[in-house]
């Protein structure tokens, strides 16, 4: 939630979002980096900041700076701003931090977010963490990162209320009040449960709120509820709640017992993440690349380029064989990457469609292969299409209609199986296990280039030769 | 909300969610598109479906077994369904059901999904749809039309509680109660508002329940709010959601004053749509290209293609000005396309960073300077490792030491420059008023193609003849 208890010298004020509001102010980063710089105080620029802000703060610092930043800022750093950092970032502050403050930190969090903060830790630093902490959170922590990384164990909010069906809302709203003070802080629903602890409906507050004391919770609960497994990876979660619109799912345990409750808030941030990977990973970069150092961003972008000089060596190696019918027409070198490039373009086209498809299970064995049709179809018209275009600049290029007709002919068909890969290519590495977001892109442009080149100069060479 | 009342003869009972649970089940589709095939009745296949799984019914048929079904269910559609549907197949089957059934359904939703169904319609068709609407339900629309799209406006729900900060808990739960047949179906906060109708302060249900009936709204209200205005982009309510991690903001018009609210669950579609969106644009295809048919595929991904044969050709008129070199040294031609190649992957890694951090706002006036810097300095030192690579290889190959250099060169030219338009590019189009999404990858590949045939092969003619 986003606030905090009004205090009695507080004036109701309300913030009307302007432009940028959503982002730390340029000027303000300045400002603190150059306090920074003349080692003066940042309390009075910092004060006023929300947490989210403070968070932006350290995200748009440079590495010197953040890591002084979170020194000026040891022992009153709010718990909150750790819950909003980047993951790279975080790690550079609880570095300076050190154990003890991230211990006492973690515990004025809830326990969703303190896990937020510790599961990336080091193994050493996590231990001296934990250690630090009061048995009852250690265990409740423990058992939490017992779960697999990403799954639903992971994700879901322990504390919640929960009631018996045959207690009235009279009942209900008493027993709250009563133990207001053990309650979560905010919650939307409660839920139902029966004698073996497995839910069996909810009750949103709204609708608790609406009926009379008398009426039982039975008669006016949900019962059409989705139940989430522990281990569920949250990527399949948050499609679930996408799918059907939810704003609350229980988590069950293999006896189908209720153990906590994911809501919708959580998996803004599940949906964001999973897309950002997928975006980052066609692009070929890591998912937080950008708060990268630059050592880090150098490696983890060598190993990529390098598997790329691989495939770019293959395609070289396919012209290779060619070098004779180079010698004598030099127009072929000149025309060659046209071919190569347009398969590679179209073939991207489809991949981005099929491997976004795959993500959201919209590309299943059900309709894979009207798929493939309809791009091997898309992927022929536009072939002809530009067979004709590519064909007509190559023989007024270099007035050879042979030429022309080699080049028409090599492009249809490397768009026919640029398609054809763009489809299959993920589809295959997704059966065996692998993420077609990481692995297709460098794939498919070997396939689209070495098609290119052997087509075109190996059709050249036989027309011309 | 997942649910309906339960009715009864109805037995609660808990569905965990299975691998595959949250799209429907392709045996399923199969079975249908069977049925439909031989004019059978769909109706038991159908009937125990949710309104989100008939719709992935509708969208993973083929067009013709599309409005197949939709005749079929003409007169007896789940409303529900209608906005469940990717925006494609939901105005083809629009088409079938016809305005009368369309109008009779959205009366049956909430204003913000019935807002969803209507706005993509032709100007015609949404006409013909308002005039049989009630006059109280078609002013609330119109009013809603009237904001722009993608607008806060479009995306906020118009039914929420307001109370005065005077009155107490016990008085709000009462006002409550006695109103329960005009309340909003499912809400999670009160909002309060002022004499002039501008809100001060939100109650969660939550908060309101564990405190006693005396205790007033005023004092246990939070202050902090982040009020949006009507006007705002969606994509900018998203970020300042996740930002804040808020669950509801109210939105305000230009005086201030309290018009709706936007819940978190309306940003879940919102995150979703606009990351597909940026993900579809950067591989050169529409955002719901996978639901279009074959002509509306193959026109739009023709566009996109006709743009990369021009910069294709821009790049063969580069290479063309050193035929003289090629022709005395087929080496070149061979090894040429790799220093293209690592450009346009270097480039491209860059880009997808700089796109997605333009987008998400890291990117800023404030650090772009920086961001610049590091860029060009993990460009470099990449180039010069990929230099001394690709320098050997082609010193093995084809043993001269000279084309070795020449490669090596070049390669770390292109690799630089690959790094400084990766975010360049997106930075200037984003201040010119260009999506950076759409079109920086054709101009870096055209960059980084000319650069990296020219410094290859500019340099080669120079130090070979």
């Amino acid at each position: 939630m986003t606030s905090d208890l009004p205090r009695e010298d507080q004036v109701p004020s309300t913030d009307v979002a302007e432009d940028r509001s959503y982002r730390i102010a340029p000027d303000l980063v300045r400002a603190v980096e150059d306090a920074l710089d003349r080692n003066e105080p940042t309390d009075e620029l910092i004060a006023p900041l929300h947490a989210a802000d403070v968070a932006d703060l350290f995200e748009e610092l440079g590495g010197d700076s953040r890591r002084q930043l979170a020194h000026a800022l040891r022992g009153r750093l709010d718990a909150e701003v750790l819950t909003h950092l980047d993951e790279s970032v975080r790690s550079e502050v609880v570095d300076v931090l050190g154990s003890s403050e991230i211990a006492s930190a973690i515990t004025e969090l809830e326990s969703d977010d303190a896990l937020d903060v510790i599961e990336d830790l080091e193994d050493e630093e996590l231990a001296a963490v934990l250690r630090q902490l009061s048995p009852s959170d250690r265990i409740l922590l423990e058992e939490a990162l017992s779960w697999p990384e990403d799954s639903a164990g992971r994700l879901m909010q322990r504390d919640l209320v929960t009631v018996p069906p045959e207690w009235s809302v009279g009942g209900t709203i008493d027993y709250m009040r009563a133990r207001a003070a053990h309650l979560p802080r905010d919650f939307y629903d409660i839920f139902v449960v029966d004698d073996a602890g497995r839910p069996v409906g909810f009750v949103p507050l709204s609708r608790l709120m609406r009926n009379r004391r008398p009426v039982g919770i039975g008669d006016i609960m949900y019962t059409e509820i989705h139940a989430i497994p522990l281990e569920m990876d949250q990527e399949d979660v948050a499609l679930f709640f996408r799918q059907y619109g939810m704003v609350t799912a229980p988590v069950v345990d293999g006896g189908g017992r209720l153990v906590g409750v994911i809501t919708v808030d959580d998996i803004v941030d599940v949906i964001h993440d999973e897309h950002e990977e997928d975006l980052m990973h066609l692009g070929g970069v890591a998912a937080d690349d950008f708060y990268h150092d630059i050592l880090k961003t150098t490696r983890s972008r060598f190993s990529w380029l390098l598997v790329n000089l691989g495939t770019a060596a293959i395609a070289s190696a396919a012209i290779g064989f060619f070098d004779a019918a180079i010698e004598q027409v030099v127009a072929l070198a000149i025309l060659m990457p046209i071919v190569a490039s347009m398969g590679g373009n179209a073939g991207t086209q489809t991949l981005t469609v099929a491997v976004r498809a795959l993500a959201l299970k919209e590309l299943t064995a059900a309709n894979a292969l009207r798929i493939i049709s309809k791009e091997v179809v898309v992927g022929s018209i536009n072939g002809v299409l530009f067979a004709l275009l590519a064909g007509a600049l190559a023989w007024a290029w270099f007035g050879s209609p042979i030429i022309g007709a080699v080049i028409g002919l090599a492009m249809i068909i490397n768009l026919i199986a640029a398609a054809f890969s763009g489809v299959a290519i993920p589809l295959v590495l997704e059966r065996v296990g692998v993420d077609p977001a990481v692995a297709s892109a460098v794939i498919l442009t070997t396939v689209t280039d070495v098609i290119g080149f052997v087509a075109f100069l190996g059709l050249a060479a036989a027309a011309l030769l």
